[in-house]
């Protein structure tokens, strides 16, 4: 069945010869027209901008214009296919942008995979770009490109497989805990994978104030003993409250609250949904088979079940956010994302779902009323705010 | 006047926001619609792409997709204006490409004037691109950048100040020399310029078989003397059947046949206009104000006038070349630009002239017509072409 989805998309991408067009907004239909958008009349643009640097984002597509940056190292769940095969992802990703958000994105997929040129390249290419979205770039290198660009930019800069998929995975476990009727700062969570978006969740989750919290890669349960963590992981550790247990995934989700999954397929047995606390909320997030199925998770006794995938309910999407986080971000020229940002929006999403349920405790992407609270969360945090 | 014009093109830049737009051309209304285009079935175009690079030409904005590449650094009269005030030059083109030619083209204008910076963030970028026009990048380093890069990538590459100047000015040549009756072979012409457009013009001169050419710059006429003369213009001299010749711009213009300018307002004056040969041809392509003015150039006995306003005959414009040059070279997969292509636009274009008089000798960048026989010309130099 996969196999037939892939043709078709193949046959559309084939038929249209990639996804994006870039048009002018303005016309240019006789001399008159031209001489405005082009020359001679452009010359006065050009030198209003050299006297005013800000007016580039004013008069230009610097206004409204995003970059989508991969170098291709973290395709999808399907691993290191390079810049080329980075481009259909990326395409996608600047369609809904406009479509979802009213924000003009462009695919920049990058011949290099060297942190410090990364940087560089995007750094020579943003005077055009009033924002860079970080796509697919591999952990742990995507940390410190994302740091080192907030800083040395003075346009914002998120990578969304960090901060959409943690906005959007709380925004659901707020409701979920809603639902199950635990207060956050008695919650006990475990995110199994401590890669792009398991370090942005641990980090969205504390500056919320869920704090009590395990964190498992591949070599088990983060604590004081180990001595493989890197910086991320060492963080992590020091704003959770527990920091002494041991062991496996097994070991850490006894009478544990919930399970947050963004590692890969099989990782969750019914036997650990089993040693639970008693309403066992699962979210199984790896794409496109999750840590478990659905309905293996409910036969275990889950109480709420979520995964990344559009034929089950609850889907968290990261869809939901990058559009109107971005949007909201040029239109109000708010300098910079950061966690207080992601949070708040977390909440308004939470919040803008009507009819909470546990197969509804996060909104779809084509609600149209969830992207407004989006933008208006984002937009609230201006001091330029209507 | 033109204060006037520069307040009415900025006002349009503040109320567009900037000229271009990128838009989806695939439907995103639905979850199947997104299935499609992005998740889950987007990972199989990346991994046909993966496992065969040439697809990102057939399944990707690579298809049809250019960049715009320019560091400001020759911004178009006004000089080294930087990044941020190129962007509405960029953009223009960018909307001039789209409309004349169908190609989608996107400004990337560059934090670097560093030539081996400018080749190394140009190849970090170019997997999206199915070609690269360079712009408004002073010379000599414009030489530099785009001969390496047109041997270091695998997509054609064009400075277009060169090659778009030069190839509409052979092909206002052309047309010029029919009505004077002068043959290639005894056609003398001084070349006053020798930048980006000057070198281009005169290779392409030598290229179609006009030999007998004396170039000048600030210092005079270029001779086997000067032993200031960099790499381009040792070349062009070697390439002319006129060595000898020295002095001034004056001495260089006595019984010549035509005067082409690239070079500044007020460079030519009625009296070397009188020192010609019987038919002056006279090209003053210098913007917004030519090397003299028409009014005074056809009083001073001139046989055809030439210049790159639209405001008076015969404006050479390279809009004309650009947007069809580039849709042939990505439609039939050309790997390289080569100074045959512009000879034989140049030819098509001038051949497309109905109604050749002295005030018609090119014609309008709205002339469907003249746009179709340079996307033919070009075609016809591909294997492929139907």
């Amino acid at each position: 069945m996969i196999n037939k989805k892939y043709e078709q998309a193949i046959k559309l991408h084939k038929k249209y010869g990639g996804k994006l067009e870039v048009k002018s907004k303005v016309p240019l239909n006789n001399k008159q027209e031209l001489s405005l958008a082009y020359t001679p009349g452009v010359a006065g643009v050009c030198e209003a901008i050299a006297q005013n640097k800000k007016l580039a984002s004013e008069y230009t597509i610097k206004k409204n214009t995003v970059a989508i940056v991969s170098d291709g190292s973290a395709v999808l769940g399907l691993g290191n296919l390079g810049a080329l095969a980075s481009i259909p992802v990326m395409e996608g990703k600047a369609a809904i942008f406009k479509d979802f958000g009213g924000v003009d994105a462009f695919p920049i997929c990058l011949e290099t995979q060297d942190t410090e040129e990364i940087i560089k390249v995007v750094k020579q290419i943003a005077p055009v770009f009033g924002g860079i979205n970080l796509e697919d770039i591999s952990a742990p290198r995507c940390f410190e490109v994302e740091e080192r660009l907030r800083k040395e930019l003075d346009i914002p800069v998120m990578h969304d497989d960090q901060w959409g998929a943690a906005t959007v995975t709380l925004a659901a476990l707020i409701n979920s805990l809603k639902l199950a009727k635990i207060k956050k700062e008695n919650a006990k969570v475990v995110v199994s994978g401590v890669g792009a978006a398991g370090v942005a969740t641990g980090r969205l989750l504390h500056a919320y104030g869920i704090t009590n919290t395990i964190f498992c890669d591949s070599r088990g349960i983060i604590n004081k003993k180990r001595i493989d963590l890197n910086k991320e992981k060492k963080e992590l550790l020091k704003e959770s409250t527990i920091k002494e247990r041991t062991g496996t995934l097994a070991d850490a989700l006894i009478d544990v609250d919930v399970f947050i999954g963004l590692s890969k397929p099989g990782t969750l047995t019914a036997e650990m949904i089993q040693s639970m606390a008693s309403k066992p909320i699962i979210f199984g997030l790896a794409n496109p088979t999750p840590e478990i199925m659905p309905e293996e998770a409910h036969k275990a006794g889950a109480f709420v079940v979520a995964t990344g995938r559009s034929d089950y309910p609850n889907q968290i999407n990261n869809s939901l956010v990058f559009p109107n986080a971005f949007k909201a971000m040029l239109d109000y020229k708010i300098p910079q994302f950061k966690n207080e940002i992601f949070v708040k929006i977390a909440i308004s999403l939470a919040n803008s779902v009507k009819n909470l349920n546990k197969e509804n405790i996060i909104p779809s992407m084509f609600d149209k009323k969830a992207r407004l609270a989006v933008y208006k969360a984002v937009a609230s945090l201006s001091k330029n705010s209507k």
